[in-house]
């Protein structure tokens, strides 16, 4: 529908749609990569402890505590790093800042708010087609010199790129904005690309609390970059919105980035999870990609992606499957019962 | 400061100014229009219950628990409903779905994030001269023929324009979205304007939990209007960020709007303070202008601005001051005893 009061821009725009989130409990929820293990103790009771008559009072519009704990996390200064309502909110702010009007490149197969924020801030995206099971192809990647955007590791495949090649990328391409999703990096074995920002100033990394602190009910998100980044990204949050996050939201993140040896220990887990769901799902002869995240992209032989996911659905598993892939759908790692769960379905549906 | 990395969005930003958060509890905070009473406390644990392993769960992207209790709350429909992070997201939103590029008006002196969001969206602004005192041009407002912004009371100034005008308004200008910001509404004696989307498809109000239901910590703000309008809202919202309102948030505003008849005699309570104050004041000799809102927009004789924001700073007490307004400040309703200390100080002050 288009009414007369609408503006121009909202003509073209396709919003982004994000997987279900059924109420409903009976469904084992393996679709929207959230985190099967509760947030640590201490988390809820700073929570608990911060709900009470000072939510009568704005929220730090700054969020120094929690930018100041996130700094020493990741041994930057504190003017190196932004907070927003989710890593989503960081992303639509970079888009804005850095690339409206702009040419950038990505993947075709990857997170695909991409090309939402691409259209809502008018960029002209080149898309780079991915090799045989939906690989990125690198070369081609390091081929541009436009602004880049990067999951890594990608979604909704779970390849990993490398530090050398992303460091030579940053190199090769120094005059351009190059943004590193790593919503799902403390999911791999390899460190975050924060700590380059001071040699590369044209790195942004882009984090989230939603995954591996197991806080997406929260929406807390970050990126890491040079100040000058920094400052931009600040200029349009404070054309937006003073205060996106709030009182709550700010303490949880404070206190969870504390207790990361409990997040250690729970990616940990869910780590060894998603290999043994690997090999139990590739041991019935389904396809799966090496993933270096919280999920797996598994093609179930020749079926259709779309017959897999009703399929699981109807036994009461909720997995992730997208109109553009007709192939492969894409398996939230949960707790090991929940996997076992998912593997005997996978018998049924194989069979 | 400009960078290579920065799109040309950002070279004419500039961004909106909070009032100061300090967090020294050794002021008395009168300076950010928050409420001086804590949120009841249903509200407080009911968020306390929802504070446990569900935070690792995303959540409701649509907020429909919510969105219902508003409707009701208003008599509308639940797709007349749009929430957000803050009321300040929602106008970012408006103003980015309905004013992106367009022609708009509002008065001069009025909620300063306006021309802040006018420059990120690239409006053309016809501001409104002021009348003496800082009175609204009710005549060229209503001659104006282009989407217009009012907040209602109005920011810094506590006007309020009456129903019989803004329908004459609305009917007047039928071809322009009118978004009226009741912000401080709940502070009037009247009724919001959200009983008459059902008859203008031009109206959008947008209110806030954030004065008159004590949640300024939480960010939670909403609109009404029309379903083409609140269509439009989503299209930019789901552009944007599918999730700006964390879980708690969701229950602490469901809780709140249940809790009416608590907060009705909070409401009760700061109306009648701010009349106490005004009184006060006046017969301090200064000049106070009519307030239908949370705060008093008051002259200190001859004082400039500035220097009666100084003073009381001195003394322990924060209030507003605007770099464009060089006679009078704003002073936030307090509890009682706030204000009685506000009064000594002001009795100093004009010696």
């Amino acid at each position: 529908m288009m009414s007369k009061y609408y503006s121009d821009i909202l003509k073209d725009l396709s919003p982004y749609t994000p997987g279900e989130q059924l109420n409903d409990k009976k469904y084992i929820k393996l679709n929207t990569n959230e985190n099967p293990y509760p947030p640590s103790d201490k988390v809820i009771t700073t929570i608990k402890e911060y709900s009470g008559g000072d939510l009568r009072l704005y929220p730090d519009p700054e969020s120094l505590e929690l930018r100041k704990v996130l700094a020493s996390h990741h041994g930057v200064d504190i003017d190196n790093v932004f907070v927003s309502n989710g890593s989503d909110e960081t992303l639509a702010f970079a888009f804005n800042a850095f690339y409206t009007g702009k040419k950038i490149a990505y993947p075709k197969v990857t997170y695909s708010f991409y090309p939402v924020y691409a259209k809502l801030y008018n960029c002209q995206v080149d898309e780079l087609d991915m090799l045989d099971d939906y690989e990125i192809d690198k070369k081609a990647l390091m081929e541009k010199k436009v602004g880049l955007v990067i999951a890594n590791p990608n979604a909704p495949t779970g390849e990993l790129l490398d530090k050398d090649y992303l460091l030579a990328l940053l190199e090769n391409n120094s005059n351009s904005l190059i943004l590193i999703d790593e919503a799902y990096m403390d999911f791999s074995q390899e460190e975050s690309m924060a700590k380059y920002i001071k040699e590369y100033k044209n790195l942004l990394v882009v984090r989230t609390f939603s995954k591996s602190y197991s806080l997406a009910g929260m929406r807390i998100g970050y990126a890491v970059g040079d100040k000058e980044l920094i400052f931009g990204l600040n200029l349009v949050k404070n054309s937006f919105n003073s205060y996106p996050l709030d009182r709550l939201a700010q303490v949880a993140g404070i206190q969870a980035i504390k207790d990361q040896a409990y997040y250690d220990a729970l990616n940990k887990e869910i780590i060894s999870t998603r290999e043994y769901t690997k090999k139990a799902l590739e041991e019935l002869g389904c396809k799966v990609l090496p993933s270096a995240s919280n999920f797996l992209f598994v093609k179930f032989k020749d079926l259709a992606s779309f017959k897999v996911y009703e399929d699981f659905k109807k036994e009461g598993i909720l997995i992730r499957q997208f109109s553009y892939i007709s192939d492969y759908v894409r398996i939230t790692i949960g707790k090991k019962e929940d996997m076992e769960a998912l593997i005997e379905v996978a018998k049924e549906i194989l069979r």
